[in-house]
């Protein structure tokens, strides 16, 4: 999407791969909102640290990352030999699985470019058609999440007030985003719409990404803590709730998703406000029977005990070099719980936004033929 | 309550006075969790100053404080003139009620020690009736928050997870606390339970305040996000919640606290877990009809953009100088809305713990007799 830097508009995608300089360009995102920089990683191992170490995070992103990994890994062999060829990418292959264990979709996107590459029948053909099929796979991710802002726009008239929590935007995606491209699709409609960002504590990606995404479109936004979210669907605030998942059950429609969406399901049944999750089609886990199968992470207590900011109250978006400093809040001797994730219902969810239309959670199962990829 | 300091545990008060200088004697709740320190103020100008720059916050706390203010200020009157006494005395009051303007039980606890003043026939006689008062001002509330702790600890069997939010314990009041009383009361009983903290975003009362006290009690707890509170419920880890208020409307029961108690309360209906409100009888309004009556204040936003602490991470409790820092961390250019309170319907709540027993909210009006204080 469009970034505007001194003065400049321009158009970036999170993750984009230079062919000449065989680097993957990447938005440092751990800089974000206080600074923005592009890093370009030289090597699959620079691109495989760049998955682990959060410069580029989001399902969809480290998806397209991984992609790219593996073109720039093959791309990188020197020589005709393919079983050594064959070899190489393997290492490179497990590498880049290895920095996000858990995660699905950088492996699904690498399975993709592996399978892209067996026609090819010697060193060089493999390579181009790695790059090739890296390409095609960012392409076709963007062209979901347009799909999914073409479907979701319907959803958000004039006069709208949406809330979304966390970061389901661009930066957690190729472009375009999950949960923000209805926003976006709607803005490019004419629409004017007004969103909340629940700042999503403890790491703060509302507060820090999706309200700088939206600053950065010119959508009409407020930040506000988690807490205020019921005060303001009790006053009519709130006309309608989008956010992203992590994981949603095909079976089911429950719908796994950054910690505090449980919450704000609940909140939006009680006031009768429409609830959706907004997904590409890899989100869907066919296999699952119950949302309390998935495992909720629990991640380090230091998020909850303390916050990361940059000590400037004036920071400029533009301003380069704004140190990142950790602040404990908490009482030091007091110990956190921290879980990551929760599961919502599909009791709570009027809707999953897909690139192949809408449909009602329960009603997945039934339409898996349409949406299982064919792969 | 009790204070470990340097490895001698004592007892304090939030708010004492000291008659041999004439000084009231405060905690200086800005630097908690990360230092503990007692600050003395030495005129009732400097006692207004604390009140109004938040070195003591929470009603009884400065209600408690306000009582001691005035007779401050009367004890520091030079003369026998009881016109010109009674002419400085209302510019005490004055200056004090200003302090803090919306609140009303500073005025209310002032009220009650100028009242016992009258008696007095000439200067020194008032000075003393009111010092006298005050003392019993703060005692009496103490005695109020020992009640709801009897009341309320019948709730809290062994191995119950109690669920608290904000801070309304012993630091919000002169001694003992009123959401956390039921706590202190059921651990003298020699009940084993644990707490879960809301941090409470977007001042985080919660993490640095009733997480200290709770940690200087040695009460088992765990801080959480207020994002966390729902899927804990939802996984059968809360038994129990208990809140302050900042009012009760005695005609309704609808509940105003901090903002977020209306997103727990709603969680806690939902998964059928009891939810309480704790309070002395002075914080229920008997006036307001309706609980959208209350004036919800909207505070800066520079609150939820950023938040305060300190820089070392491994701050101790006792360490001195412990400067705190304010860090941004949301998007600079992005604007934020801040309320600083919401409304429980009584619906969603269980019962209110008072000084005078548990009652239904629904039932407040019918007890209205009992309930109300005489004055």
């Amino acid at each position: 999407m469009n970034v505007t830097l001194r003065g400049r508009t321009q158009h970036f995608r999170t993750v984009t791969f230079d062919a000449a300089t065989n680097e993957v360009v990447l938005i440092e995102q751990r800089l974000l909102p206080h600074e923005f920089k592009l890093v370009r990683t030289r090597t699959f191992k620079e691109t495989a640290l760049a998955i682990r170490d959060m410069i580029v995070r989001g399902a969809p992103a480290i998806a397209g990352t991984a992609a790219y990994g593996l073109a720039q890994g093959a791309r990188a062999f020197r020589g005709k030999n393919l079983p050594a060829f064959t070899a190489h990418v393997k290492q490179v292959y497990e590498t880049i699985k290895s920095a996000r264990p858990t995660a699905v979709d950088p492996v699904n996107a690498m399975n993709l470019v592996l399978a892209a590459m067996q026609p090819g029948e010697d060193v060089p053909t493999q390579q181009a058609l790695a790059l090739a099929a890296a390409e095609e796979f960012a392409n076709q991710s963007v062209r979901e999440c347009e799909a999914i802002g073409k479907h979701g726009a319907k959803l958000i008239r004039s006069g709208a007030n949406v809330l979304t929590h966390c970061n389901a935007g661009w930066l957690a995606g190729v472009d375009y985003g999950m949960a923000t491209a209805p926003m976006y699709a709607a803005q490019a409609l004419g629409r004017k719409f007004h969103v909340f960002c629940d700042e999503t504590r403890p790491r703060c990606q509302g507060a820090s990404l999706t309200a700088w995404e939206l600053a950065q479109q010119g959508v009409p936004h407020h930040v506000i803590a988690d807490n205020a979210a019921g005060h303001l669907m009790q006053r009519g605030e709130i006309d309608l709730v989008i956010v992203g998942s992590d994981r949603v059950l095909g079976r089911t429609g429950d719908v796994a998703n950054k910690i505090g969406t449980y919450t704000k399901a609940v909140l939006a049944k009680r006031h009768g406000i429409p609830f959706y999750a907004a997904i590409p089609l890899s989100t869907i886990d066919w296999n699952l029977k119950s949302g309390f199968d998935i495992p909720i992470e629990e991640r380090h207590e230091e998020e909850v005990l303390g916050a990361w900011g940059v000590q400037t109250q004036n920071s400029k978006p533009e301003a380069r070099n704004s140190k990142r400093t950790y602040i404990r809040i908490g009482n030091p001797t007091s110990p956190a719980r921290n879980p990551g994730f929760d599961v919502t219902p599909a009791d709570l969810i009027t809707g999953i936004i897909t690139p192949l239309g809408i449909f009602k959670p329960q009603d997945l199962w039934k339409r898996r033929k349409q949406l299982q990829p064919t792969t």
